[in-house]
């Protein structure tokens, strides 16, 4: 019984062969530089392996824009412009609007000239679906000119090929944007709006590269950033993306935890296309009469979108990380033996000595001999155990038991 | 000095037995041909771990709806169907509409028959809420056969339980997708939308799972693809995920980067209920008469909501992946030794000879003993350092030192 | 040709020195066993290794808010204070309305008094931007006592100062949320919907901690959870998260794929802040008299805006994370012997001898030496083979081939 614990509480160690070769020596020392350098530089100070992370971010955004426009002898406020008005991080500022007034649910003249003129009713199916209303099978005036397919549907039919100008304010709006965020590994939570900021910073400050921690950015502003031309996307509209990235080291203080901002255009791609530039929708604002009719204005928006989309990280120090990683890094210097061995055997002069003292050779051992163990006595050795050395027969110094 | 830097550079390798058994020569081998295939073919081909990873795809969508319907003797267009009207990557196309026209605040019966009707005043609690309103806590006619409490609020109440049948042209309605994506660590944009696309080509084509570069969906073949069925769906409501997943291998053309479409219900577990199934909600038109009494539209909206979910991963050729994972094959090659050893020890004839060999034994070396060095020579050797084997006292041929 | 094959299938295993010693012996055995405690506990149990996971969850929420408020001396229903109105995963519920009726496009005195106080003309910068429109370049009369810049824009001018009370009733409303999950890898889907809910339990049920499976959340109770005051928040306006999480285990029963729910403020870090606390966002409501005129009702609301944030990781037994798991505990066990040895050879009374033991010392084997092999035999062994301890010299019986 005690002999069964000894046997137990035994240490198996490999048995080594160090080999005092400068040459080798050296690549060996290199290769473990190499390695501690590689754990130590990369995986320690700059992937910062000692620390748990957490990619989970709550976050919240708060949007207001502010500003005021001229468009169509109007002055548009921020009700008018800006939709959805909830202040969420996705909305929309727009810029150009065709609208067509006072449509009402009946029967008019289609106003795609192109694709709708017709010379008489032949040349219209009834039924069939044209771009603003379905064809009744007539084929009417459009203007004094010009005779297009009768619709049915909201009319009179939209015409927005006409050229207007956008509203030039947009460029000097500013959108306060109000973003919260939250790790709930660390419960560490923090916000684009220091405590510490008055109210007469956030009326007077305006956010830059340089100014983080102010929350009120110029629309003009956010398009150079993103290297955007004002007149064109107001005229053409498109999806701006402000990032917002939280990379936060909470080993640190809780103030070099900062936002990152970045801003550029989403829809960039869709840019080197010939077709469907831009960024356009339709929607429309009801109206009904005294007499119960409903009519409508219709609207189609050109605008600019804004995405906020916020991403962030949070490490902290963690003892089963840091652990895991000094294990790996010390198995991985063992790794550098494997490089080493194969130089020292193959490349090196006088390899073949070398595999002579690594490699201890053993013939297969065959089961009758396990049954006759008298056998095994004395030079029987010789047979079964021989050193690998290649020149092992004609320097049968190498053998082990061979005794000259 | 000298000797110090001498003693520094010396390279440190385990001594090796090699056996020469077939047995475990081919199991030896065939363990260390499977550990490379694993590491060939999955590791480096299948999970491609030569690459680096990108997964934080930003992404933008673009969409509109297009198509006319006939709906209560009243065409409805784009504008009047879809809802949010942004063109975002979240919308409703409504396929059923419950409208409550001319709604005003007073008093009225209340419409849930079922749950409100009474016989007096004494059935219906002042200042309850009833369904569609507060009770004022009298019981009022609803109809000429049956009385209900007298509500506060919006009226006429809403009366929702009536069959209507949906708009049937939505399934041919088109929804164009246009979604462009970037890969911030590559900076790498590509879209759904190709650079080559022709304005004819957008406005013949359909997409299908052969022709994925074609951005216009039908929703009657979305629905198919996602195995659902329009009427059902249009009639109860539901909401369907079309899925666009972004991989990306960066070593290869940008060309080969494709977006894979999936399509399929995401209220699908809903569906196996029996209460409250499909998409349903409620909104008002509010309209002002001349004398300013406001009143309302309520509209019940029945309706299929798109949700678009872009994903993405892009990957591309980094040194240090892959130099990570080609050590960690070569030291998982060595793990396979421990099997190896196991079945040459334990199960293959000849086991015992082998740990003789394999192992040299020593006992513990007493404090005393390293006092005492002159002891040491000679054949005190034999004392501390014995090989393993159990029959090594019947056979010391496998002593070292042990001279026959 | 056999030659090369039978070379081919050879093992090769480290030849290893078993220390008999009790006190490195019980060092090993407890790392080795604090290793395995470490696999088994934490990686294998506890991380639960041997399964791949999905966190590409698909999700959809759909929200339904009940109840009826007392606003102004008007009912109040979802139509009127939910918004948007599509029952998403984002949707805001009013509590506070500031309406400014019948504003018409005009020029008026402005009312924020503050700021655009004047006593004459020469006050006010014609074309200047005023919080409420663009000032006209006059001093008009605001009230009897004060004069303030004349603007042109939407008339009268908001005054958004004045005190009044949120809507008490908001805090019974009760918000439905229907979560349909899938996990793609799986194709597991799943919902806070049991299919054995009946129309009664979710007409009658509430949701609390321990009754995680009924849908219906009373608003009081969520910000309970949330740790929020209501009275403070509907006056205010704030924004709750609703989290839902599913950690779902796929080797159990699918009953046991829960969801954790969690609630808090979203924006709380804002409420640390002196400026810009809360929540509200300005929208209108647009209306057009009989004379073509149009008019508006501009709404400042406050609200409680509700995020529905859906996470969540499913996860399921695999061969291959398994095997890989495996073999790496088995490799970190051999990694236990980097500790021990440093004990054994350096902290051990006897450590040199160990030493002597263990490593097997090779000098530099010169180049020429490789081409003269006949100066190899014999005792020239004695010259590059030498055993490492520092008394070898002494103690010659450690040179192997020394023969006394």
């Amino acid at each position: 019984m005690i002999g069964c614990v000894r046997d137990f509480f035994t240490y198996e160690t490999t048995k080594s062969v160090v080999v005092k070769s400068s040459t080798i020596g050296i690549v060996n020392r290199v290769v473990q530089l190499l390695i501690i350098a590689y754990f130590v530089g990369w995986v320690f100070l700059h992937e910062r392996a000692y620390q748990v992370r957490d990619t989970s971010i709550e976050s919240t955004v708060i949007t207001k824009v502010k500003g005021l426009g001229l468009y169509n002898n109007r002055i548009m406020d921020v009700a008018d412009y800006v939709t959805p008005t909830q202040g969420a991080s996705m909305f929309c500022i727009l810029t150009k609007l065709i609208n067509t007034e006072d449509q009402i649910q009946g029967s008019c003249a289609e106003s795609e000239v192109a694709v709708a003129n017709c010379t008489d009713d032949s040349d219209c199916t009834e039924g069939a679906d044209a771009a603003n209303g379905i064809m009744t099978g007539r084929c009417v005036e459009f203007d004094n000119s010009t005779k297009t397919c009768e619709i049915q549907g909201w009319c009179p039919a939209e015409i927005d090929t006409i050229k207007i100008e956008p509203m030039q304010e947009v460029e000097n709006f500013t959108i306060f944007i109000k973003n919260s965020i939250r790790f709930p590994l660390f419960n560490f939570t923090k916000g684009t709006l220091l405590p510490s900021i008055t109210q007469e910073e956030i009326s007077t400050c305006k956010f830059n590269m340089s100014n983080i921690y102010c929350p009120i950015f110029k629309v003009g502003d956010i398009l150079k950033f993103a290297d955007q031309d004002f007149t064109k996307i107001a005229n053409k509209g498109g999806v701006i993306g402000i990032k917002i990235n939280w990379v936060c080291d909470l080993d640190r203080s809780a103030e070099e935890c900062k936002p990152a901002f970045s801003f550029n255009r989403l829809d960039a791609i869709s840019e080197s296309n010939t077709v469907s530039k831009g960024y356009n929708f339709r929607f429309a604002k009801y109206y009904k009469s005294e007499n119960g009719t409903e009519y409508r204005t219709l609207i189609k928006a050109f605008g600019i979108r804004f995405d906020i989309i916020v991403s962030g990280m949070a490490r902290k120090f963690s003892v089963i990380p840091t652990l895991i990683n000094v294990v790996t890094a010390f198995t991985t210097i063992g790794v550098g033996t494997v490089l080493c061995d194969i130089i020292l055997l193959n490349f090196l002069k006088g390899g073949d000595k070398y595999k002579a003292i690594k490699f201890e050779e053993v013939s297969e051992i065959r089961g009758s001999l396990s049954n006759s163990n008298e056998l095994y006595q004395g030079s029987s050795t010789q047979l079964s155990v021989q050193q690998l050395g290649k020149h092992s027969e004609d320097s049968g110094a190498y053998s082990i038991g061979q005794h000259g």
